[in-house]
């Protein structure tokens, strides 16, 4: 199978690529990792180039039919900025894609679930191979695109329809078309290098959108890095997802599997 | 005329209402500054007194036929906390109030106006007191509350209906009941101590809002105390507003005289 890796946000270097290749060419020989050159790119700031850039080499690989899946390099900030060109120039061979990546990468996977647009897939990136145990995050990853391997999955997927984000990205999505129907579906949510107020103040947005009335539950995947907070913040996280949900009224249904590390572990959107 | 002071966030200190009380009564002897004892309440950690506390002075002090105006004691974060249960509560003497702050009191002016409670104004807190050009601070404040003296406006305030909103507040609301229809206004928002993707995220979310597609325009304040941004961005703030304004078909106005500073304007909502 034949795999695109375009990087939406930040570049990855030549380092990282070799890296995934290597492992890649041991674990599934028959994989061909394609990367395209924009990966690689600088605009001379945050992106991986600039927008324009980022949103053709998107659209050459997505629409691309010898592509059975995109496999996103990394995440950062900026998937969303190009999101007005890209979504509506998708073509048919886009349907029959799986995307897969997390963070920042949520933009693009809301807003291709929102159209279902082919199969959404809330997992490890690239980049990861280089965390600890970069070999698992690739078996993972190639393991659930090429042959539906379930040993990768988050425990409580595949029973009913599930969505998994970064919080602060599904945040940032609510209020906007590019929010998917998530009516019936588990919601999975992890934080990464936010302080707690911060965290409190999105899980206010969550429970009070009227979008996301319609959810059946909540999962709380890891809140990793914490960011000082001034004064000390005083609750734990998971009381912090109860009382939320109890405001939203929907069932808080126990911790996620998933976050910002070598463990996250791949989430399929909608039923699998 | 008497005005109530309540924290819905943050607590001040003594040290700070004998600041503003010293001020005032130099400035404006005829007004009554009425400290509730919420305002230095400790829950132990973040907040000026637990949810209920807050909650509970607000309500008090609201719905307080002998007070003139609210003037929120400091920003902080936890308003929003109080919404779901303050909102419903407000009676008859809320509707003739002041309500004056900024920052996380955006919360309570978005939800406030939402329901066209009372008169929302997007200005100066108590707090604000101790910055230099604190005694500028009183009077633009209580020059508004008191004699509607028009000196201490935003300067585009009053030709049009305008909201002026902290712009993570203002996305925070985005989504949820609390967000007042503002068709028709032009939109301030200004920002502090964010670095600059998250901005851009932020205007993101903002620009393809849903609940915002019939705005006039918007103004920005000013972004101060800018987190560092790795790696570094490359784009100055009103190029960012002006291409998201762009891609919301809105003009973008120029800018507006607010920020978490001691020249923040005030900005009545709606039409003055």
């Amino acid at each position: 199978m034949k795999i695109g890796i375009v990087a939406p946000a930040r570049a990855i270097t030549q380092e990282i690529a070799a890296r995934a290749a290597a492992v890649t060419a041991v674990a599934y020989p028959a994989v061909d990792l394609v990367f395209h050159p924009q990966c690689f790119m600088s605009d001379g700031g945050h992106f991986a180039g600039s927008d324009a850039v980022r949103a053709a080499a998107f659209l050459e690989f997505a629409n691309d039919p010898s592509f059975g899946a995109l496999w996103f390099a990394r995440g950062g900030y900026g998937s969303n900025r190009i999101l007005d060109t890209v979504i509506p120039q998708l073509g048919a061979a886009a349907a029959n894609k799986t995307w897969l990546g997390y963070s920042d990468m949520g933009f693009l996977l809301g807003a291709l679930y929102a159209r279902r647009i082919g199969r959404p897939v809330h997992g490890p990136m690239v980049g990861d191979v280089m965390r600890n145990g970069g070999d698992g995050v690739v078996a993972r990853s190639l393991g659930w695109i090429v042959d539906r391997d379930r040993r990768g999955l988050e425990a409580s997927a595949g029973k009913q329809p599930v969505a998994a984000f970064n919080l602060s990205i599904l945040v940032a999505l609510i209020g906007s078309p590019y929010l998917p129907d998530l009516t019936d579906h588990v919601l999975m949510i992890e934080e990464v290098s936010e302080p707690m107020y911060a965290v409190d103040r999105m899980l206010f947005t969550l429970s009070h959108a009227t979008q996301l009335k319609g959810i059946a539950g909540v999962r709380l995947g890891r809140i990793g890095d914490i960011q000082p907070n001034d004064p000390p913040w005083g609750e734990r996280a998971e009381d912090m997802i109860v009382r939320w949900c109890a405001d939203m009224k929907v069932p808080y249904l126990g911790p996620a599997d998933i976050g910002h590390d070598a463990a996250n572990k791949v989430v399929p959107f909608g039923l699998i």
